[in-house]
């Protein structure tokens, strides 16, 4: 066996442990009984000491230097692996075990304290635990090192490659425009009844549509199902099995189906990863900023457009029968509806970047030692009110409201923006191709699937994202296409109309 | 750590990998979509791997060295511990890995094979695997070692200190009176209409019922729950985690409703086991025979009892209309309805155990190599003839019908009968209390159940199965009392009594 093919074994060795965790997370959060959760946990840590100690071990890292020198390496992809191999291995070896340890003991506890917290609308008892996370945070910061801040050392986790000064440059740059059009939006959108769409939409009818949409814009369901959750999310279980889940509103269906869509566009782009090299970063998803660009282009730009309505409020309203006498203008006014609200996750399209920008700008602050833990929520506030014009009646519609740093995830919002700027840009590059454009236009996806294959999912983490979106698009991530689309869409005369009632 | 706790930890880490094997087997069945097989495979071989080099690595070997040397067993449940493990570790000691490996992939292939023989009712097509199976069964029992005969090494896989010798006795002495009970109980059925019960029963108010029966039991649904798979069956994935599966069929509830009760059955011995021995003999199910036992118990000694249906009639007639028009008498009557029949799944209370006998003669006759495996097919439809009266029209009714040898279980039919024998005994003691049996009379199963958990569930595998039957019981698995329980259940006026239409 060459270093190579012993580095390809091990990797796989991991992956298969790692896969192994995901189906008892998965199972923890869709059938898994409540008293389990103590086993439950017994074997996630187990399997996870397993295979952190495979990827820092000996073999290893032997087997990598072997490799290296050889320098034989066939082909892009295979240095590509070494590349991306190497440089998890630095970042994973820098941080001592203990400290691993130490974090997955403080999550735990803090996952429980943002819950009560939350609850309560009680930021003290949540307080103590985030600044526990943020010492972790900072101390990890240094181990790992940094060009200009700490920031910069936690997204690279998640995003690879990036540049905190670069992101707070787009998002400035965006920040106006974004304002503008959102604000535009939400004025356009008092003529339109917020209860347009509301109806009785029994669970099993939309676990209907939602399967036949998720089949036609290319999801297998042989390699994947969607299951319920309360929160939705995508997770990969093996190179042929990703599960979906979502959560069901019985008085509007299109909670459920842009669920789906969004979850089946993080659900394609893992279908679409090269199978045979399924725990190679070669076989893996590239960076949270790409992949939530599946899911917002598959969400956003396919699924709230008119032709593809044209298409399925005919379907829908087959087997709900409120919607018959909805008119497609009427259908689009209302899923383009826009609202100022102080809940990230149940933002529209015209505002949902603002919460980002606001998270960014906050944890760059905490990582900065601008701001302390205990003005949190004061400054959370403030900033909000700047942003949106109106205050949260309280931390759980404002600072408490996300899971992210609970589990330790500080860095991790930029991504959201990067993903919808990418899915801006990766859309309006492939609707160049007039096959494309015109396929959409019958509501085939099959030739933009084809298209974001080749682009995005065939290249597994080969390329960096940034990379990625040059080869795909000419340029880097940036704001211009989402701008774009933003101003077409909220501008456009189907917002601008007023919806009959 | 004394070397005693040593060995707890190995067998806790043990049972950590054999619970996360569970996990990936229970989705396997339920959930897990077809494509995902080849990497489920690979994790499950991968898992098993790990675990038996656990089982018989160095460290479990040297610390049982030592801990039988120190004779620190405090308690006669360590004591129980350590015979468990010595047994265990000296029987999988002579398997040579190879072997292990070799049988994985011939019933990997054998099962594969089964499948298509059976759906073309063609032995030939299974016979080859057949052939390889049955040598690797007999060159195993030669490893192990036996008494009196190969078939000995195999059963006590199943059924701990069991002797062929013994059952064969004890089956011998049943047959001529279960014959005559079947034959009696099938020529009375002749009376009972056979679709008495056919109705429409939605899926959804099955499963009500269902799970309002089995809670009433005492199975924990915060502790385990109701899946649907193709063949029912219970797993434990862990010591406060039991999946139960059932099959719906939409024109009779009554498949589905005595499937979940047998199911519970095995679920609330898995429930009832010390959750704190999770992993070690004292923490664990005895054997097949004393497991089976349990779900017979409620299946059909509570389950197919009059005062069961004095309660839960009225209950299902609530949920299902059509069953409003009949009486306890015709209810009763429709579910002691026997019939000889060709597919042992299926067959009903009175004729089930003849099935078994069939399929102890032909495996022992395979093991004593005194009939071979091409012979098969004709001693089977001649033996069956000779205990049914029917001859089985091909192989897919015959010799066919079950997995169990495809996956290399042979000498495991035994326990289905030993289950039923053990059930009978059990209940019939259980019966004696005075409280028991008026509780049981008012749909009150709490006393039943306390007394199963107290002399049978959790005392593990610190006792022997027929030790544990002798203290519970006074004696080892006997005949009487189950042939008692069928001589009343179908010579009972009930039994007699024709159903008006």
């Amino acid at each position: 066996m060459t270093a190579y093919e012993s580095l390809c074994h091990l990797a796989q060795e991991i992956a298969l442990l790692a896969s192994t965790s995901s189906i008892l997370g998965w199972d923890q959060e869709t059938y898994m009984p409540s008293k389990a959760l103590d086993h439950r946990a017994r074997q996630l840590s187990y399997l996870s000491a397993k295979s952190h100690a495979l990827a820092t071990g000996k073999p290893f890292r032997k087997a990598l230097e072997r490799a290296l020198k050889d320098g034989e390496t066939r082909g892009s992809r295979n240095a590509a692996n070494l590349r991306e191999w190497e440089y998890e291995l630095q970042r994973a070896s820098r941080i001592p075990t203990a400290l691993v340890a130490e974090e997955s003991n403080i999550t735990t506890h803090a996952r429980h304290a943002w819950v009560e917290a939350r609850k309560n609308s009680d930021f003290g008892i949540f307080a103590r635990h985030l600044e526990s996370i943020l010492k972790i945070a900072r101390r990890k910061a240094t181990l790992w090192g940094y060009a200009d801040e700490p920031y910069d050392a936690l997204l690279v986790g998640y995003e690879r490659g990036a540049r905190t000064r670069s992101i707070a440059r787009l998002f400035n740059q965006l920040q106006p425009s974004l304002a503008s059009i959102a604000k535009n939006a939400v004025i356009k959108s008092r003529h339109v009844p917020k209860n347009l769409l509301k109806g009785k939409y029994p669970i099993a009818k939309q676990q209907q549509l939602n399967a036949e949409i998720a089949e036609s814009i290319g999801f297998d369901f042989q390699a994947g199902r969607i299951d319920t959750t309360t929160h939705p999310f995508c997770t990969t279980l093996g190179p042929q099995d990703v599960r979906l889940t979502t959560r069901y509103d019985q008085t509007d269906f299109t909670s459920s189906l842009f669920g789906v869509l969004h979850e089946a566009g993080h659900g394609l782009y893992e279908q679409g990863l090269p199978a045979a090299e399924f725990g190679c970063p070669s076989g893996t998803a590239v960076s949270l900023g790409i992949h939530e660009s599946q899911s917002r282009l598959w969400e956003n730009h396919v699924g709230r457009s008119e032709a593809f309505w044209k298409r399925w409020l005919p379907r829908a309203a087959e087997l709900f029968p409120n919607l018959r006498k909805l008119s497609l203008e009427d259908f689009l006014a209302a899923i383009h509806r826009a609202e100022f609200s102080f809940i990230r996750v149940e933002a529209d399209e015209a505002t949902y970047d603002m919460h980002i920008l606001l998270r960014f700008n906050i944890e760059r602050q905490l990582l900065n030692g601008t701001l302390s833990v205990t003005q949190i929520p004061e400054a959370w506030n403030d900033q909000f009110e700047a942003l949106f014009g109106l205050r949260p009646p309280d931390d759980a519609h404002g600072c408490l409201q996300d899971i992210h740093w609970s589990l330790g995830g500080l860095g991790y919002f930029a991504t959201y923006t990067l993903g919808n700027l990418n899915a801006a840009q990766l859309y309006a590059q492939a609707s160049q191709d007039r096959k494309i454009h015109s396929s959409l236009n019958s509501a085939n996806y099959g030739p933009l699937l084809a298209w974001l294959r080749f682009h995005v999912h065939s290249r597994g983490s080969t390329l960096l994202p940034n990379e990625l979106m040059k080869k795909a698009t000419g340029q880097g991530t940036d704001a211009a296409a989402y701008l774009d689309h933003l101003s077409k869409r909220f501008n456009s005369s189907t917002g601008n109309r007023r919806a009959r009632k």
